[in-house]
C-alpha cells in the first residue's frame, strides 16, 4: 500500500490550514522540517566519511528549512557551507541566516567550487510551490546537481520537479535524478517518478488533520522526527 | 570537572541575549526545549512501561516548555494529560494548548486524582525566574509531587526549589526530590543539591555564547538532543 500524496494546490492549503487552525507558527513548522533534513542527512552520510555538507537554498520556505536543517548539522559535527544567493528580506529568513553567521558557517556565491569541495547536497532550492521556469542564477546550479557525483538529498522535491508532473522534459532538471529525497508532511504526487531513498518528515500531522487531506500518518518509530519509506510508502 | 552552573540573573540575560542578538524566536527555542523534554521522558520512561505521562505546567515558560514536550510525547505514542491552572492569556502558550486539543489530548483540573493515574510526571511548573513563594494552586501540588512514588521529571528546577540555593527549608518543596532532572541550556547553581538523573537539552548553544557566559557546550552525541550528566557533570 502506497502513502497517499498531497498535490501542489492542497499541500498549500493544509500548511496555511496548519498555520491558522492548526495554531503552528512558521518558525515551529520551519525548526520540525529543518530538523527532521539534519535527520536524514546523518543517516545518509555518516560523520566519519566526510563532514562537509553543501545547503543549496532557494528564495522560499523550502531554503528557509536548508536553513534550519544546517544549523543542527553544524551541532551535530558536520561543516555546512551555504549556497544562499537570493536571500529574502523576509525577517524569519534573516533570522535563521544570522544563526548560521554566528556559529561562522561560510556562504559562498560559487556553486561550482563549493561543490567540488564538499561530501554531500542538500537541495533545498524548490518546494511544493515550484511551478514553471527555473529562473537565474538556478539553471547551472540545478545542471551542476544532475552532473554532479557527489550525493543529493532533495527535500520535498528534486528541484526543477513537476509537482504532479515530475522529472522535467526539457530544461536544466531534465535527467536530474538526487539520491534521496525527503517529504515533508507527505509524499507529492511526483514520488511516483522519484527513484531514490525516500523518506518523509514533519511529525506534527494529527489523524484529524490526515483525515481531511486524505493522508496516512507515516510510520515514525521511536523518537525519530523521519522514517524511511520504500517506493510503495511501506517502512523500510 | 562539573559543566559550569548560570545563575538566575545569567539565565535570564542569556534568553534575552538568544532572542535579540541570537536572532532566535521563543517559538523555536520553546520548540526545541520541549523536544528536549520529550526526548528524557522516552529515555526514563519506556512506552511498554506505561503510557501515560502528566505534565504539569505553570503559568510562564516553563509551562511552555511542557506544552511543546506533551505534543511530541503524543506523537511518540504516549497519553499525556495537562495540569494547567493559570493559562496565560500569551498568544504563544494559547496556540501551543489548541496544539494538544487539536490532538485530543485531556486538560484536568483535578491534580490529584489525574496523579493517581498516571505513570510519569513531568514538573514544568516553575523554572529559572522563579524565586519567593509558592503561589495558588500550586502548594498542594508540589506537595502532591514530594508525596508521590510515581517518577516525576523536572524542567530546569525542581519547582519551589531557589535557583541559586537549591531545596526550601520550608514550605511545601521542603524534600521534594524528583527522579530526574533537565537542565535547559545549562545548569543552574541548584544542581549542587540534586541526588537524582540529569540531563541536560537546548542544543542550540555557539561557541561564542557558551565562552561570554562562562558556560560549557554540553557533550551532546548523535542527532540527540539531550545528553546525561553525572553529579559531576561527565557524560555517563
Amino acid at each position: 500500500m502506497a502513502l497517499r500524496t498531497l498535490n501542489a494546490k492542497n499541500a498549500a492549503a493544509l500548511d496555511k490550514e496548519l498555520m491558522s487552525d492548526g495554531a503552528f507558527s512558521v518558525d515551529q513548522l520551519m525548526e520540525l522540517a529543518g530538523l527532521a533534513v539534519s535527520q536524514v542527512v546523518y543517516q545518509l552520510q555518516p560523520l566519519q566519511k566526510g563532514r562537509r555538507v553543501l545547503v543549496a537554498c532557494g528564495p522560499g520556505n523550502n531554503g528557509g528549512d536548508g536553513l534550519v536543517a544546517a544549523r543542527h548539522l553544524w551541532h551535530y559535527g558536520y561543516q555546512p557551507t551555504m549556497y544562499y544567493p537570493k536571500q529574502s528580506k523576509n525577517e524569519l529568513y534573516q533570522r535563521l541566516s544570522k544563526q548560521l553567521k554566528d556559529l561562522d558557517i561560510p556562504f559562498t556565491e560559487d556553486f561550482d567550487a563549493a561543490l567540488k569541495q564538499t561530501d554531500h547536497v542538500v537541495d533545498s532550492i524548490f518546494g511544493f510551490s515550484f511551478s514553471g521556469e527555473v529562473r537565474e542564477p538556478f539553471p547551472k546550479v540545478i545542471e551542476a546537481l544532475r552532473d554532479t557525483k557527489v550525493p543529493v538529498l532533495a527535500v520535498d522535491a528534486p528541484s526543477s520537479w513537476n509537482i504532479e508532473d515530475g522529472p522535467p522534459d526539457s530544461g536544466p532538471g531534465k535527467g536530474f535524478m538526487p539520491e534521496a529525497l525527503i517529504s515533508l508532511t507527505a509524499p507529492k504526487p511526483l514520488v511516483q517518478w522519484f527513484k531514490g531513498r525516500h523518506f518523509i518528515g514533519g511529525r506534527f500531522l494529527s489523524k484529524a488533520v490526515a483525515e481531511k487531506y486524505d493522508l496516512d500518518v507515516p510510520p515514525y518509530q521511536g523518537i525519530d522526527q523521519i522514517v524511511e519509506v520504500g517506493t510503495e510508502g511501506q517502512r523500510l
